[in-house]
Formats: structure tokens, sequence, C-alpha cells
């Protein structure tokens, strides 16, 4: 079995769909089966894919991840998935997507934190009459970051750095050459990209599998504060995108945060961890700007 | 001051409102700058209050409610508030409800567990030209709970009983009588009035105040999981309804939830009372059918 593929590059998308006389476009729905067999659902047992079409003409791929054990509302919707995707591959636009069942509210919500959410083009396969819609229509009287924020503001994908450095400073002897310390670095570089500006309170996380592998993961607010994406899920998808397979592979996580912050992300972090990867070790830094 | 008011009796309703020479549903609106003063949102600092008329013509109160310490998907939305209120006093239908910002894609998703969500009424005053509108149009293309489960399935609000026992029985000597006793039985009656059909992992919460009441609050699930309502969520909301002021109030918490579920309450209701109500004990007990 090959690594799962969650990215499609733009010369092979377009040859993809011209070999199928398609547009790239027509192409997204087609791909909804293969990718739901990548869902990682043990609750519902209901595997959802969202295919997406960048602006640069990638192809990228989400799908819902449930959590067995805690809360539901650990659980990351393929749209969030696909959402993060795009920021793992550093785009900033969604063009259009494929989705295998109407996106839920929540879903609809944390779309609005991309900026022209409206124009983004939706195919709910499982409608009787398929057809690309805009996103406005599945939210219309929208309440977004532009009802909380200034206009400028930057919104999710656009570029960030929040200036957090860690409040402890590093041991003498830290080089950053360490596995441990490229972990703690990773988790700060993670917290500096994280888009939180309804609480002030970025965090970020970093995984380290038993592969040596580092994965990071930026925490995601919403401007309706609960459909948020937490720093451990972002991580999870980079997991899970990077070609991770079960959780019993994370050797330790770190995550950083804000000193002082309304949003404490620790104890919950620490939570789901328990749940999924129990013997994964665990260590939390404060930062400060 | 007087203990604030989440409800409105029909009679008084109806007084209110010729007194004013409107309608019940043209009333609503006008009462939504006084409940906004009820929210609590240490975070945002955004007071949202939708007041609600059910079909037996009561008005319910609902508002925001934020915890300062924990991820923001601990809050409680004005409109779950509001829907807990119906619940709290055995409401089965809203007609209406009029609100002071766009309902979030979240809360229009955590609308779809009530059956004939799709033609309550809404009227947003934030709008530029406020109308009332119906659910439908604000979550077109919907997912919501009969694309999970049976046609003749108990949705929220509806009639339940979960049919659970404590797994340990109590002590010899319980007899229902001390107020520990009566925290318990109201953990469980809360456990099995919860509207948990997707996950089948009902629990319930009960609050012990300091004044001796009891509070009782029951989990209800949404067809999105992400969006669903945590048993302390549901109680905190019975606790401010009942007059209840600040939460080191709290003296006892209990949940109780089901051996073996999949959606396991315990660690997170612990997680927000240690933010929330530091001094406060905690309890959980698992029942079975
Ligand atoms: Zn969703
Ligand atoms: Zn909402």
């Amino acid at each position: 079995m090959g690594r799962p593929e969650f990215t499609i590059e733009p010369t092979k998308a377009k040859s993809m769909a011209s070999s199928s006389s398609l547009t790239l476009t027509q192409l997204l729905p087609s791909l909804l089966t293969s990718a739901q067999t990548l869902a990682r659902p043990p609750i519902s047992n209901f595997h959802v894919a969202a295919v997406g079409l960048t602006q640069s003409g990638r192809i990228l791929i989400g799908v819902n991840v449930e959590f067995q054990g805690v809360p539901l509302h650990h659980s990351i919707h393929a749209e969030q998935f696909l959402l993060t995707n795009l920021f793992l591959n550093k785009e900033t636009n969604l063009h259009s997507f494929a989705v295998s069942a109407a996106p839920c509210g929540h879903c609809r919500q944390f779309f609005q934190e991309l900026r022209g959410a409206q124009d983004i083009q939706i195919i709910v396969t499982s409608e009787p009459d398929p057809k690309f819609t805009k996103l406005s229509q599945f939210l219309p009287f929208r309440f977004g970051p532009l009802d909380l924020l200034p206009q400028q503001a930057s919104l999710f994908l656009e570029p960030r750095n929040n200036g957090l450095t860690l409040l402890k400073l590093p041991n003498e002897g830290f080089n950053g050459e360490s596995i441990h310390e490229k972990l703690q670095i990773a988790a700060l570089e993670a917290a500096n990209n994280s888009h939180a500006p309804y609480s002030d309170s970025p965090s970020g996380v970093a995984i380290l599998d038993c592969g040596g592998n580092i994965y990071k993961g930026s925490y995601v607010e919403s401007a309706a504060f609960n459909p948020s994406l937490g720093p451990l899920q972002a991580a999870v998808v980079a997991f899970i995108v990077g070609g991770g397979g079960e959780y019993d592979e994370f050797v330790g996580v770190v995550l950083v945060e804000k000193d002082g912050a309304k949003v404490k992300q620790e104890a919950t972090v620490r939570l789901l961890l328990e749940a999924i990867a129990p013997n994964c070790y665990f260590h939390a830094f404060l930062s400060s700007i």
C-alpha cells in the first residue's frame, strides 16, 4: 500500500484532468470516493472527504477525523482538514471544492476566516442535482471576522508572525540541534503562525514521531469561537498528511502558548493526548511578545 | 437589583405586547437590549441576546456565556442558551426569535436538532432591514439529524428517557434524602434526559450551590458533532436562569455518564470546573442501561 496522497501537484492535476477530458473543477468530484477511505471516524463511521482546488492549480484533500473517549468538540471536519492542508502547502486561496456530504454549519462558519470566503465554489455530491454553488449561498446573512476585526486585519492563510519568544530562555547549552530542541523551536514557530485575533491567545503544537519526523500545528480561531481548531488538531492533520499512521507513533509533543492568555490550551492538549497517545511525553512552554 | 428574568409567562407576555400595541412576535426585538446586559462574555466582550417565543406563548431569553482560561469550544451561544431554556421549561417548540447579531453557523447547525427547525422565524436586529426570515434560509442544503438517524427517532426537546441506572449501587443507608444523594439522583435524571443519539453516550450534570439549590444539565449532541452542548454547560445555563451569580457559588458537582461510552465527559467537566470553580467538589458516576 502506497502512502496516502493528500496533495496533487498542479502538473499532475492538469494531466489527470486532461486524460479524462475534464476541467480541473470537474475533476474534483471524481476524487471523492478514494479520498473518503482516508477518513478516521471511529465514532460516527461516517466517512467524509473534501477535495479542493487552489488558485495555483494544486488539488488538496481533507477528511474527517474523530477521537474516541473525548467530547465531540475535538473532532476535525473534512473541510477544516482541507483548510489546514492549504496552510501546510502555504496556499492562500481556495478556488473550489467538492464534498461528499453537505457542509455543516460549523464548517460554513470556519470558512469565514478566509478573505473572499463568499466566492468559494462548492459542489455537494450527495445532493440530488449537484452543481457548483457559491459559499455565500450556504451561509447567507453571515457573521464573520470583519464583524469583530478592523478591515485590514490579517485573516487565516494570510502572512502572519505573532512575534512570540519563549518566556523561559532555553538552558545554556541549547543550540537548537537536538531533536527535543528542534521540537521546541517547531512549536514556537507554529505559535507564531497561529491565527488567534479574537482572544489574542496564539498557540502552536509540534509532534515528534517514532520516525524522527516533526509535525507542526497552529491554532486557528473562529470569529464564532466554538468552531476554532485546536493546535493539537492542526498538528494531527500535518501528521496524517505527512503519512503518519496510528497515534501511538507519537513520541513527544510540545505546546507553546502565550503567557497570561485568556484562552489556555495546555490542559486540553494533555487531555486529548491521554486519550489517543497515552505513552507520549508532553511539555508546555509559555511565550511572550 | 431584582433577579434577572429569563422567562416571561404567557399572560405577562400578552399584556406587555398589548400595552405596546404590538403582536407577541413584534415584542421580541424590543426585549433584546435589556437581555444583552445578562450576557457573560469575558473574552469577546460581545454581548449577544436571543429572545424567543414558544408555541405556548411563553417568551424565553438566551445570552452568550464564555469561560476564561479554557478553549473557546466551551462557550455557550445565546441561541444554545435559549434552546436550553426551552428544555428547562419543558417547551417542545420554538416559534420565532429575535437576536442581536446574525446567528453563527455553529448555532444554525445546533438548531437542526429540533423537529421542524426549518420553520423557525428569525429576526436579526443588526441587519440593515430586519425582518422575520425562516431558519431554512439561514442554512440551505442543510445537514441534520435525519441524515444519520431513522425518521421516527426522538429529537431534542422531544420526550426521552435513556433508562440509565447507576452502575455502582448507592451505599446501604442511601435513602435519597441527604443533599448529596439528591445531587446524585439529579445528575442521573439529567443523564436520562440527555439527547445523545449519535454517539450513544448520554450524560448529565447536577450543580449544588451555596444556597442549597440543585441545577440539572443534560448533554445535547449535534448531528455535526462539534456544536454539541456539554452537560456542565447545560447545568450552568440552569444555574444562571435560576438566578445564580458567580461560579464560586458552586459547592459540588456530580456527573453521571454511561459506562463504556465512546464519548467521555469526566476529564473535560473537571477541566472546566478547575477554571471556573476550583474549590467545588466533583464526583463522577458511571451508569448502564
Ligand atoms: Zn462540518
Ligand atoms: Zn452562534
